[in-house]
Parts: structure tokens; sequence; C-alpha cells
């Protein structure tokens, strides 16, 4: 236990929880991409809304820290935090817009298993921000996305060596590739919340 | 109005204008690539030494920031703020290069508006570094910024829908993906810039 | 000579060099990928392990950090300094494993000359690391990876402008691109370490 008392502002739980609790959304609505028949116009423009609420949280936070005397944790791990959130969510409305932008028709199953990745991960962050005050159980977090992240990392390659084993053609291949990759970077930025989560832990015990 | 009284060194107000001007002369270099008739090489050279002389005055900044006592905002901030505007003519430079470099005969028009665009964040970054001095009316250029960003961002998303819809070899299609991009990073990088200010604003209000 | 006395921990150079001399095992094994008659499956694992130790090193770097009191530099120039390294091993990987993965067989010549500019960089960049405790002579390191990466930036375009002249596949320009692109990524991530070095350096003198 740190020796220092901070009577810190507690509305910082409260604002990472929020904006944790956005990211389960968001990943839900990157997964009904996926469902058949699904409003894809009307899809995105919901994602684009998520996105924006989710810019407002992010700036929020960052106000809040810029403004305050005492914080909870080092102000640049709440930078920090904040910001891997927030792409997060910046990934995911990419990728949906993708899908979009480039009229892609066939979308490999192997995406579908990535998204869901993508929810477990948005799941167990939104569990674990409000652990934060706490400070217990941290770790079973981190643990958690980075087995995650390694079975995200297992689909990614198989999903490469797929779109590049000739049968598609080019252009199909760079369209997918951009939204494959999208999806890799939504994992990543989950990755690195749970690295800050993990270092702020450290720097409490 | 912040309690602490800084003597600072007011020759980083300056190092800043220069930097953001050197980013005017850039941005209008970039802008000669879609005139005809333009010697490509000769310019690709100029946009390099434009590119060089960026760099240095980085270098500058930085160098002061480790070497000055009393900075006249978190060193942290003048870092992010010179490493933001150095990106900016790094991906201009970028952009230029590899429309040498691919030998692109037909740049799309639509090109040409991004790069508007660009000058237009450029000339706003110029006027707006003198007033970090003063903090006065500085919001009206982080709001601009923003602005050309929601512009350029739906430009982006325009040319990508037009590269992929099927006319384009896939060969070209991906050398023009590469100077679109080096193009919306440098916009990106304009965005960071304004983020940055803004932060510094607010830690002075 | 800074006034200031830190009874530091010593253990960080020892760190830091231990972490810098996987580099320098890391860059041969990415060589090997050039050698006629390698077993590409066995060098992607051996590879691998290579990768997960320099992780491990990057995070005891990281724990340390965060629980020692006094350290030697900067607080945040370790941590770049320690993710800079880690960055190199994780592009070399990634190198390694696309041509793995997309199942390359000819690989152009040009990227082996890439290849030696990386061992070069991971050769200098473990000589300097001892040398952060004197503090001396590190000038010469960072004009060196200057250097390397100047020439390493001549090749990759030359390597660009071959991929793109029309002769291959867009299947197979894709393929290299992301080859070369890593390996470019670690050039620039060993440039990276020795702007960090250089700012330590500036501090302390």
């Amino acid at each position: 236990m740190a020796l220092r008392f901070r009577p810190a502002d507690a509305s910082f739980y409260d604002m990472f929880s929020t904006l944790a609790a956005q990211l389960v959304n968001g990943a839900g609505l990157l997964n009904e991409v996926f469902t058949e028949g699904t409003d894809r116009a009307a899809l995105a423009d919901r994602m684009r809304e998520a996105e924006h609420s989710a810019d407002e949280a992010t700036h929020e936070i960052i106000r809040r820290v810029n403004t305050t005397f005492v914080t909870p944790f080092d102000r640049e791990d709440i930078y920090a935090l904040a910001s891997a959130l927030d792409d997060v969510m910046d990934f995911m409305e990419e990728a949906v817009d993708m899908v979009l932008l480039y009229e892609i028709d066939d979308l490999p199953p192997e995406l579908a298993e990535q998204v869901s990745v993508i929810q477990r991960c948005a799941e167990v962050t939104a569990d674990s921000m409000p652990r934060l005050q706490s400070m217990k159980n941290l770790d079973e977090f981190w643990i958690e996305i980075n087995r995650l992240e390694n079975a995200g990392d297992k689909h990614y390659r198989r999903i490469l060596a797929k779109l590049f084993n000739g049968e598609l053609e080019a252009l199909e291949v760079m369209k997918l590739k951009d939204v494959v990759d999208s999806l890799e970077a939504a994992i990543d930025a989950f990755e690195s919340v749970a690295n800050v989560v993990e270092q702020i832990a450290v720097k409490e015990s």
C-alpha cells in the first residue's frame, strides 16, 4: 500500500466506467455488421454517434485532469487510460465505416470470430473499471485481456493467410485487409488499456 | 489565470512561430505537385530541404526545453507541440515523395481539394502560434482546425470510395492510397497540434 | 555535469545492455530468412522466442522503474528507451512472421541489404548501452544510427520504386510491401532509441 494519502476526486472512477460501458455498446453495434439483413447505413450512423459520445467522455476526463489538483493516479496514467479506451472506439467505428464505404458484400466468417474477441474484451474492461477504486482483483483483468489478445492474434494471422492465398482479387484483399487491420488495432488498444491498468496497480501496491 | 509566475524564456513563442511558418511554406510546395508542368524532381528537392529545416527547428526547441530551467508551459506539452508540428511536415514531404517515387501521372482532382485543406490548416496554425504568449483567442484556432479536419475526413472517405470502385487497377489504387493516407496523416497531425494547444490553454486558465 | 546526485540503481544499465544484446540476436535470426535452405518454420519459432524474451526484459525494466525510488534518468526516458528497444524486436519478428505467413518464395536481394542495416544498428546499439553509465562517447552512437537510418531510407525508396514498377502482380506487391514496411519500422525504432539516448545525454550534460 502506498504511503501517500490522496483525497482524490472519486468521479474519475465513474467517468472511466462510463467510457468503458460505451465500448460494450460499440462492440455490440460492430457485431451487427455480421447479422444478415442489417441496414448498414443506419448502423454506421449509430456507430458514429457512439464514437462521438466516447470522444466527449474522453474529453471530459482530460479536462478534469487538467483542472483537478489531486488525481487518484498519476496524471499521465489517466491520460493514457482515457486515450487507449477512446482508441478502441475509434478503431471499431473505422471497421464499420470501411465495410460500408468499400461496399464489401462478403465478410469472411473469421471476421465475426474476431469481433467476438472484441466484445469479450469490452465486457471484461467494463467489469474491471469500477475495481480501480479498490485496486482489488485487477490482475484477473490484464491476464484475461492478454489471453484474448493472443487468441485474436491467432485469428488475425489465419485471416491474413487466407486473404493472400490467391483466391481473392487484389482489390478485394485490400478492402478486407483494411477492415481486418482495424479490428486488430482495436484489440491492440485493449491491450494498451490493460498495460496502463497494470502500471497503475504496480505503482499503488 | 494561473497563480504561478513564470519568468519564462520568451524565445519559445518565436521558435514555434518559425516552425509553423515553415509549414505554410511546405504546404505551398505540396500544392505545386498539382500544377501542370511542375518539375517534380526539383520540387521534391525543395520539399526535402523544407523538411530538413523543420527537423532542425524542432530539434532546437527540444534542446532548449532540456536545457532551460523555467519553460512557459509544461515540458511535455512543448515536446508534444513541437513533435506534432514536425509530423505535419514529415507527412507532407512523404506525399510529394511518393508521387515522384511511384511515378504517378494522373492525380485525381479530389487530392487537390485535400491539399487546400492542408494549406488552410497551416495558415491558421501559423496565425495562432504568436497568440500562445497572450493566451488570447486560442479557442478560435482549435475550433477552426476541428472544422477543417471534419471537411478533410469527408474528402478522404469520398476519395477512398472512388479509388475502390473498380475502375482503377489494383497497383494504381495502392499507389494513390499511399499518397492519400499521407495527406490524411498530415491533417491528423494538425489536429494533434490543436489538441495540445487546447490542453495548454486549459491548464493556464 | 548535472549538480544533482543520484545514488541510482546501477542495474538499469545492465538491464538495457541485456535487452540490446537480445536485439543483436534477433537481427541475426532475421538475417537467416535470406539464407538458402533455412527451415523457415523453425526459424519463426526461434524468432518468436526471442521476441518473448525481449518482452519479459522490457516488462522487468518497467516494473523496476515503477518500484524504484531513485532512477538513473528521468522515468519517462527509461520508459521510452525500453519501449523503443522492444519495438525493434516486435518489428523484426513481424517481418519474419510475414515471410512465412504469406509464403513468400522470392525475396528481392535489396531486402537483405536492408537487413544488414538493421544488424549494424543492433550492434552499435548494444555497444552503446553500457556507456549510458559513464555518459561518454554517446554522440558517436546517435550519429552512426542517423547515418544508418539515412542509408536505410535510400534502400527503402529504391525497393518501393522497384515493387511498383509494374513487373510484379499486385498481390505479390502487397505481401512484399508488408515485409519491407516492417523492416523500415524496425529502423525507425532504432532512430527513436538514438533520440532518447541523445535526450538523456543533453539533460545530464
